[in-house]
Protein backbone atom coordinates (compact mmCIF):
# COMPACT_ATOMS: atom_id res chain seq x y z
CA UNK A 1 0.00 0.00 0.00
CA UNK A 2 1.45 3.26 -0.59
CA UNK A 3 0.15 5.79 1.54
CA UNK A 4 0.35 9.69 2.31
CA UNK A 5 1.63 10.32 5.96
CA UNK A 6 -0.38 10.54 9.02
CA UNK A 7 -0.62 13.82 10.92
CA UNK A 8 0.65 12.43 14.79
CA UNK A 9 0.18 13.98 18.41
CA UNK A 10 1.90 12.92 21.24
CA UNK A 11 0.60 13.97 24.83
CA UNK A 12 1.53 12.87 28.04
CA UNK A 13 2.32 13.64 31.23
CA UNK A 14 5.32 16.17 31.93
CA UNK A 15 8.34 13.80 32.99
CA UNK A 16 6.81 10.42 30.69
CA UNK A 17 9.73 11.31 28.41
CA UNK A 18 8.15 12.35 25.43
CA UNK A 19 10.53 15.03 24.02
CA UNK A 20 13.13 12.23 24.22
CA UNK A 21 11.25 8.92 22.66
CA UNK A 22 10.34 11.69 19.50
CA UNK A 23 13.72 12.17 18.72
CA UNK A 24 15.07 8.65 18.97
CA UNK A 25 12.08 7.83 16.75
CA UNK A 26 12.50 9.55 14.12
CA UNK A 27 16.69 9.11 14.84
CA UNK A 28 15.83 5.52 14.26
CA UNK A 29 13.53 5.27 11.31
CA UNK A 30 13.44 7.24 8.27
CA UNK A 31 9.88 8.25 7.38
CA UNK A 32 9.15 10.42 10.42
CA UNK A 33 9.39 14.23 10.08
CA UNK A 34 8.98 15.66 13.32
CA UNK A 35 6.86 19.24 13.35
CA UNK A 36 8.50 22.51 15.41
CA UNK A 37 5.86 24.54 17.39
CA UNK A 38 6.12 28.39 16.93
CA UNK A 39 5.99 30.54 20.11
CA UNK A 40 5.98 34.41 21.25
CA UNK A 41 8.09 33.60 24.54
CA UNK A 42 11.91 33.62 25.13
CA UNK A 43 14.82 30.95 24.39
CA UNK A 44 15.68 29.37 27.30
CA UNK A 45 19.19 28.57 27.88
CA UNK A 46 20.54 26.09 25.33
CA UNK A 47 17.03 26.57 23.15
CA UNK A 48 18.13 26.53 19.67
CA UNK A 49 15.99 28.56 17.22
CA UNK A 50 14.27 25.85 15.08
CA UNK A 51 15.19 23.00 17.17
CA UNK A 52 13.12 23.50 20.39
CA UNK A 53 10.78 25.70 18.80
CA UNK A 54 10.63 28.93 16.15
CA UNK A 55 10.84 31.98 18.61
CA UNK A 56 8.65 34.70 16.75
CA UNK A 57 7.22 38.13 17.78
CA UNK A 58 3.57 38.73 18.88
CA UNK A 59 3.18 40.76 15.68
CA UNK A 60 4.67 37.96 13.24
CA UNK A 61 2.81 35.17 15.27
CA UNK A 62 -0.60 37.35 14.98
CA UNK A 63 -0.01 37.63 10.97
CA UNK A 64 0.44 33.67 11.04
CA UNK A 65 -3.05 33.14 12.33
CA UNK A 66 -4.81 35.87 10.70
CA UNK A 67 -3.30 34.50 7.18
CA UNK A 68 -4.58 30.61 8.51
CA UNK A 69 -0.74 29.83 8.84
CA UNK A 70 -0.94 27.58 11.91
CA UNK A 71 -2.43 24.23 12.01
CA UNK A 72 -3.75 25.15 15.39
CA UNK A 73 -2.40 27.18 18.20
CA UNK A 74 -3.52 28.65 22.05
CA UNK A 75 -2.57 31.34 24.46
CA UNK A 76 -0.43 30.20 27.73
CA UNK A 77 0.86 32.54 30.53
CA UNK A 78 0.52 35.05 28.12
CA UNK A 79 2.67 33.41 25.24
CA UNK A 80 1.01 31.97 21.71
CA UNK A 81 2.34 28.49 20.60
CA UNK A 82 1.41 27.17 17.47
CA UNK A 83 2.31 24.52 15.35
CA UNK A 84 3.66 26.19 11.18
CA UNK A 85 1.09 24.28 8.73
CA UNK A 86 3.14 24.49 5.29
CA UNK A 87 5.99 22.20 6.56
CA UNK A 88 3.50 19.80 8.67
CA UNK A 89 1.69 19.53 4.78
CA UNK A 90 4.75 19.26 2.88
CA UNK A 91 6.05 16.30 4.89
CA UNK A 92 2.56 14.66 4.80
CA UNK A 93 2.46 15.08 1.08
CA UNK A 94 5.98 13.51 0.59
CA UNK A 95 4.31 10.51 2.58
CA UNK A 96 6.24 11.38 6.19
CA UNK A 97 4.46 10.24 9.24
CA UNK A 98 4.80 14.30 10.71
CA UNK A 99 5.29 14.43 14.62
CA UNK A 100 4.11 16.59 16.88
CA UNK A 101 3.59 17.42 20.81
CA UNK A 102 1.08 19.30 21.67
CA UNK A 103 -1.41 19.23 25.16
CA UNK A 104 -4.59 17.65 24.74
CA UNK A 105 -7.30 20.42 23.86
CA UNK A 106 -4.54 21.38 20.88
CA UNK A 107 -4.57 17.42 20.20
CA UNK A 108 -8.46 17.79 19.92
CA UNK A 109 -8.50 20.67 17.40
CA UNK A 110 -5.80 18.85 15.08
CA UNK A 111 -8.43 16.07 15.11
CA UNK A 112 -11.18 18.25 13.66
CA UNK A 113 -8.92 19.40 11.01
CA UNK A 114 -7.46 16.42 10.19
CA UNK A 115 -9.85 13.42 10.86
CA UNK A 116 -6.93 10.67 10.03
CA UNK A 117 -4.18 12.35 12.43
CA UNK A 118 -3.38 9.69 15.14
CA UNK A 119 -3.43 10.58 19.25
CA UNK A 120 -0.92 8.76 20.97
CA UNK A 121 -0.61 9.30 24.69
CA UNK A 122 2.90 8.60 26.82
CA UNK A 123 2.84 7.54 30.22
CA UNK A 124 5.45 6.17 32.71
CA UNK A 125 5.03 3.06 33.66
CA UNK A 126 3.36 4.02 37.29
CA UNK A 127 3.10 7.05 38.96
CA UNK A 128 6.05 6.55 41.43
CA UNK A 129 8.16 6.19 38.17
CA UNK A 130 6.98 9.78 36.58
CA UNK A 131 7.28 11.17 40.41
CA UNK A 132 11.00 9.70 40.13
CA UNK A 133 11.64 11.29 36.99
CA UNK A 134 10.33 14.47 37.95
CA UNK A 135 12.29 14.90 41.05
CA UNK A 136 15.44 13.20 39.03
CA UNK A 137 15.77 16.06 37.13
CA UNK A 138 17.12 18.11 40.16
CA UNK A 139 16.12 20.98 38.36
CA UNK A 140 12.74 21.83 39.54
CA UNK A 141 11.71 22.71 43.09
CA UNK A 142 8.84 20.70 44.68
CA UNK A 143 6.27 23.41 44.28
CA UNK A 144 6.75 23.07 40.62
CA UNK A 145 6.70 18.79 40.77
CA UNK A 146 3.49 19.31 42.76
CA UNK A 147 1.77 21.74 39.76
CA UNK A 148 3.07 19.25 37.57
CA UNK A 149 1.67 16.26 39.74
CA UNK A 150 -1.67 18.04 39.65
CA UNK A 151 -1.51 18.89 36.03
CA UNK A 152 -1.04 14.91 35.27
CA UNK A 153 -4.24 14.27 36.95
CA UNK A 154 -5.93 16.67 34.87
CA UNK A 155 -4.18 15.85 31.91
CA UNK A 156 -5.01 11.78 32.71
CA UNK A 157 -8.77 12.88 32.30
CA UNK A 158 -8.62 12.93 28.90
CA UNK A 159 -6.61 9.73 27.76
CA UNK A 160 -9.77 7.91 26.43
CA UNK A 161 -9.63 10.23 23.48
CA UNK A 162 -6.66 9.10 22.75
CA UNK A 163 -5.95 6.44 20.20
CA UNK A 164 -3.09 4.30 21.47
CA UNK A 165 -1.15 4.54 24.63
CA UNK A 166 2.41 3.89 25.26
CA UNK A 167 4.13 3.10 28.08
CA UNK A 168 7.47 4.54 28.42
CA UNK A 169 9.69 1.95 30.39
CA UNK A 170 12.34 0.94 28.53
CA UNK A 171 13.08 3.73 26.07
CA UNK A 172 14.89 1.32 23.09
CA UNK A 173 11.82 -0.77 23.31
CA UNK A 174 9.27 1.91 23.60
CA UNK A 175 10.97 3.55 20.20
CA UNK A 176 9.88 0.37 18.43
CA UNK A 177 6.25 0.09 20.04
CA UNK A 178 5.48 3.43 19.08
CA UNK A 179 6.74 2.61 15.57
CA UNK A 180 4.83 -0.25 15.26
CA UNK A 181 1.58 1.53 16.72
CA UNK A 182 2.14 4.36 14.31
CA UNK A 183 2.76 1.78 11.60
CA UNK A 184 -0.81 -0.45 12.32
CA UNK A 185 -2.79 2.94 12.03
CA UNK A 186 -2.05 3.33 8.57
CA UNK A 187 -4.06 0.32 7.66
CA UNK A 188 -7.45 1.68 9.38
CA UNK A 189 -10.03 2.09 6.52
CA UNK A 190 -10.18 5.65 7.06
CA UNK A 191 -6.76 5.99 6.35
CA UNK A 192 -7.38 3.93 2.99
CA UNK A 193 -10.57 5.35 1.61
CA UNK A 194 -9.15 5.63 -2.11
CA UNK A 195 -7.93 1.75 -1.82
CA UNK A 196 -11.29 0.35 -0.71
CA UNK A 197 -13.07 3.21 -3.30
CA UNK A 198 -10.95 1.48 -6.05
CA UNK A 199 -11.46 -2.21 -5.11
CA UNK A 200 -15.54 -1.47 -4.69
CA UNK A 201 -15.20 0.12 -8.44
CA UNK A 202 -13.21 -2.98 -10.08
CA UNK A 203 -15.88 -5.03 -7.84
CA UNK A 204 -18.66 -3.19 -9.43
CA UNK A 205 -17.58 -3.44 -12.99
CA UNK A 206 -17.51 -7.31 -12.83
CA UNK A 207 -20.54 -7.39 -11.34
CA UNK B 1 1.36 -4.39 30.51
CA UNK B 2 -0.31 -7.60 31.21
CA UNK B 3 -3.31 -7.95 29.03
CA UNK B 4 -6.49 -10.30 28.87
CA UNK B 5 -6.71 -11.60 25.20
CA UNK B 6 -8.57 -9.88 22.70
CA UNK B 7 -11.32 -11.39 20.57
CA UNK B 8 -10.37 -11.48 16.74
CA UNK B 9 -12.79 -11.52 13.87
CA UNK B 10 -11.57 -12.11 11.00
CA UNK B 11 -13.59 -11.57 7.98
CA UNK B 12 -13.03 -10.45 4.34
CA UNK B 13 -14.16 -11.83 0.58
CA UNK B 14 -13.84 -15.33 -0.49
CA UNK B 15 -10.65 -15.91 -1.72
CA UNK B 16 -9.08 -13.59 0.27
CA UNK B 17 -6.92 -16.29 1.97
CA UNK B 18 -8.61 -16.08 5.12
CA UNK B 19 -8.52 -19.53 6.60
CA UNK B 20 -4.42 -19.98 5.51
CA UNK B 21 -3.75 -16.76 7.14
CA UNK B 22 -5.31 -17.60 10.30
CA UNK B 23 -3.73 -20.75 10.88
CA UNK B 24 -0.23 -19.41 9.94
CA UNK B 25 -0.61 -16.60 12.66
CA UNK B 26 -1.84 -19.57 14.81
CA UNK B 27 1.17 -21.45 14.22
CA UNK B 28 3.58 -18.60 14.08
CA UNK B 29 2.89 -17.19 17.73
CA UNK B 30 1.77 -18.65 20.84
CA UNK B 31 -0.49 -16.27 21.93
CA UNK B 32 -3.35 -17.13 19.80
CA UNK B 33 -6.37 -19.62 20.00
CA UNK B 34 -8.68 -20.63 16.92
CA UNK B 35 -12.12 -21.01 17.22
CA UNK B 36 -13.99 -23.43 16.02
CA UNK B 37 -17.45 -22.68 14.60
CA UNK B 38 -20.51 -25.40 15.52
CA UNK B 39 -22.79 -25.97 12.60
CA UNK B 40 -25.47 -28.19 12.06
CA UNK B 41 -24.93 -28.48 8.40
CA UNK B 42 -22.87 -32.27 7.02
CA UNK B 43 -19.33 -32.52 6.91
CA UNK B 44 -17.39 -31.91 3.08
CA UNK B 45 -15.34 -34.78 2.22
CA UNK B 46 -11.97 -34.01 4.09
CA UNK B 47 -13.52 -31.64 6.85
CA UNK B 48 -12.70 -33.27 10.27
CA UNK B 49 -15.20 -33.12 13.58
CA UNK B 50 -13.37 -30.27 15.55
CA UNK B 51 -11.51 -28.72 12.94
CA UNK B 52 -13.30 -27.29 10.55
CA UNK B 53 -16.59 -27.25 12.71
CA UNK B 54 -18.14 -29.30 15.36
CA UNK B 55 -20.89 -30.90 13.42
CA UNK B 56 -23.53 -31.51 15.60
CA UNK B 57 -27.62 -32.10 15.33
CA UNK B 58 -30.55 -28.92 14.91
CA UNK B 59 -31.65 -30.12 18.15
CA UNK B 60 -28.27 -29.85 20.32
CA UNK B 61 -27.76 -26.57 18.22
CA UNK B 62 -30.81 -25.44 19.78
CA UNK B 63 -30.62 -26.41 23.22
CA UNK B 64 -27.02 -23.90 22.90
CA UNK B 65 -29.18 -21.34 21.59
CA UNK B 66 -31.61 -21.98 24.88
CA UNK B 67 -29.22 -21.90 27.43
CA UNK B 68 -26.63 -19.12 25.70
CA UNK B 69 -24.06 -21.43 25.19
CA UNK B 70 -22.98 -19.75 21.68
CA UNK B 71 -21.88 -15.66 21.25
CA UNK B 72 -23.40 -15.32 18.16
CA UNK B 73 -25.37 -17.49 15.87
CA UNK B 74 -26.79 -17.44 12.20
CA UNK B 75 -28.80 -19.52 10.13
CA UNK B 76 -28.06 -19.85 6.68
CA UNK B 77 -29.56 -21.86 3.85
CA UNK B 78 -31.96 -23.87 6.15
CA UNK B 79 -28.51 -24.40 8.37
CA UNK B 80 -27.44 -23.11 11.79
CA UNK B 81 -23.59 -21.71 12.71
CA UNK B 82 -22.40 -20.50 15.88
CA UNK B 83 -19.31 -19.94 18.22
CA UNK B 84 -19.53 -21.61 21.47
CA UNK B 85 -18.88 -19.08 24.16
CA UNK B 86 -17.24 -21.36 26.65
CA UNK B 87 -14.39 -21.56 24.84
CA UNK B 88 -13.75 -18.35 23.70
CA UNK B 89 -14.21 -17.31 27.22
CA UNK B 90 -11.81 -19.28 29.43
CA UNK B 91 -9.19 -18.40 26.16
CA UNK B 92 -9.47 -14.55 26.84
CA UNK B 93 -9.52 -15.36 30.80
CA UNK B 94 -6.00 -17.03 30.07
CA UNK B 95 -5.01 -13.71 27.78
CA UNK B 96 -5.25 -15.90 24.99
CA UNK B 97 -5.90 -14.10 21.59
CA UNK B 98 -8.79 -15.45 19.74
CA UNK B 99 -9.18 -15.36 16.47
CA UNK B 100 -12.50 -16.79 14.65
CA UNK B 101 -13.77 -16.36 11.00
CA UNK B 102 -17.38 -14.80 10.68
CA UNK B 103 -18.88 -12.50 8.50
CA UNK B 104 -19.54 -9.29 8.65
CA UNK B 105 -23.46 -9.46 10.32
CA UNK B 106 -21.35 -12.10 13.10
CA UNK B 107 -19.04 -9.57 13.41
CA UNK B 108 -20.89 -6.71 14.45
CA UNK B 109 -23.26 -8.79 16.81
CA UNK B 110 -19.67 -9.80 18.32
CA UNK B 111 -18.55 -6.10 18.77
CA UNK B 112 -21.93 -5.26 20.30
CA UNK B 113 -21.10 -8.29 23.22
CA UNK B 114 -17.43 -7.49 23.36
CA UNK B 115 -17.07 -3.76 22.98
CA UNK B 116 -13.31 -5.25 22.61
CA UNK B 117 -12.99 -7.42 20.06
CA UNK B 118 -11.16 -6.43 17.06
CA UNK B 119 -12.50 -6.27 13.79
CA UNK B 120 -10.47 -7.20 11.17
CA UNK B 121 -11.34 -7.29 6.75
CA UNK B 122 -8.75 -9.31 4.73
CA UNK B 123 -8.74 -8.25 1.10
CA UNK B 124 -6.55 -9.37 -1.98
CA UNK B 125 -4.11 -6.96 -3.24
CA UNK B 126 -6.55 -6.29 -6.36
CA UNK B 127 -9.78 -7.35 -8.17
CA UNK B 128 -7.75 -8.96 -10.48
CA UNK B 129 -6.08 -11.24 -8.43
CA UNK B 130 -9.32 -12.24 -5.81
CA UNK B 131 -10.58 -13.08 -9.34
CA UNK B 132 -7.41 -15.13 -10.27
CA UNK B 133 -7.50 -16.81 -6.81
CA UNK B 134 -11.23 -18.45 -7.24
CA UNK B 135 -10.67 -19.24 -10.86
CA UNK B 136 -7.67 -21.08 -9.57
CA UNK B 137 -8.98 -23.17 -7.06
CA UNK B 138 -10.21 -24.72 -10.26
CA UNK B 139 -12.97 -26.42 -7.80
CA UNK B 140 -15.78 -23.64 -8.56
CA UNK B 141 -17.85 -23.09 -11.65
CA UNK B 142 -17.76 -20.23 -13.16
CA UNK B 143 -21.55 -19.86 -11.71
CA UNK B 144 -19.94 -19.97 -8.26
CA UNK B 145 -16.94 -17.65 -8.80
CA UNK B 146 -19.28 -14.98 -10.16
CA UNK B 147 -21.90 -15.68 -6.89
CA UNK B 148 -18.60 -15.05 -4.70
CA UNK B 149 -17.75 -11.83 -6.69
CA UNK B 150 -21.30 -10.55 -6.31
CA UNK B 151 -21.10 -11.64 -2.55
CA UNK B 152 -17.42 -9.80 -2.62
CA UNK B 153 -19.29 -6.45 -3.96
CA UNK B 154 -21.70 -6.49 -0.76
CA UNK B 155 -19.61 -7.40 2.03
CA UNK B 156 -16.99 -4.44 0.46
CA UNK B 157 -19.94 -1.93 1.63
CA UNK B 158 -19.03 -3.05 5.03
CA UNK B 159 -15.26 -2.15 5.31
CA UNK B 160 -15.49 0.60 7.00
CA UNK B 161 -16.79 -0.95 10.08
CA UNK B 162 -13.52 -3.02 10.88
CA UNK B 163 -10.79 -1.88 13.03
CA UNK B 164 -7.84 -2.90 10.11
CA UNK B 165 -7.83 -4.51 6.65
CA UNK B 166 -5.29 -6.53 5.56
CA UNK B 167 -4.03 -6.95 2.32
CA UNK B 168 -3.55 -10.29 1.85
CA UNK B 169 -0.31 -10.19 -1.19
CA UNK B 170 2.65 -11.94 0.18
CA UNK B 171 1.23 -14.79 2.70
CA UNK B 172 4.57 -14.50 5.16
CA UNK B 173 4.22 -10.65 5.31
CA UNK B 174 0.89 -10.64 6.23
CA UNK B 175 1.01 -12.85 8.74
CA UNK B 176 3.70 -10.50 10.48
CA UNK B 177 1.61 -7.57 9.85
CA UNK B 178 -1.56 -9.13 10.84
CA UNK B 179 -0.02 -10.51 14.17
CA UNK B 180 1.58 -6.82 14.22
CA UNK B 181 -2.08 -4.98 13.90
CA UNK B 182 -3.28 -7.74 16.84
CA UNK B 183 -0.36 -6.46 18.96
CA UNK B 184 -1.04 -2.35 18.22
CA UNK B 185 -4.80 -3.32 19.45
CA UNK B 186 -3.54 -3.94 22.58
CA UNK B 187 -2.47 -0.36 23.53
CA UNK B 188 -5.77 1.10 23.08
CA UNK B 189 -7.24 3.45 25.98
CA UNK B 190 -10.32 0.88 25.62
CA UNK B 191 -8.52 -2.21 26.31
CA UNK B 192 -7.01 -0.75 28.79
CA UNK B 193 -9.22 0.45 31.26
CA UNK B 194 -7.83 -1.05 34.53
CA UNK B 195 -4.99 0.23 34.18
CA UNK B 196 -5.96 3.96 33.69
CA UNK B 197 -8.19 3.83 36.28
CA UNK B 198 -5.24 3.15 38.54
CA UNK B 199 -2.79 5.65 37.26
CA UNK B 200 -5.87 7.84 38.17
CA UNK B 201 -6.08 6.56 41.80
CA UNK B 202 -2.37 7.07 41.96
CA UNK B 203 -2.34 10.68 41.25
CA UNK B 204 -5.32 11.44 42.79
CA UNK B 205 -3.73 10.31 46.21
CA UNK B 206 -0.65 12.31 45.50
CA UNK B 207 -2.83 15.40 44.80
Amino acid sequence: MKHKGILIVVSGFSGAGKGTLMKQLVHAYDNYALSVSMTTRDPRPGEEEGKEYFFVSKERFEEEISKDGLIEYARYCDHYYGTPREYVERQLEKGKDVILEIEIQGALKIRQKFPTALLLFVMPPNVAELKRRLEGRGTESQEVICQRLKRAAEEAEGIEQYDFIIINDKLEECVQEMHALIRAAHYTPLRNEELIENIRKELDALN
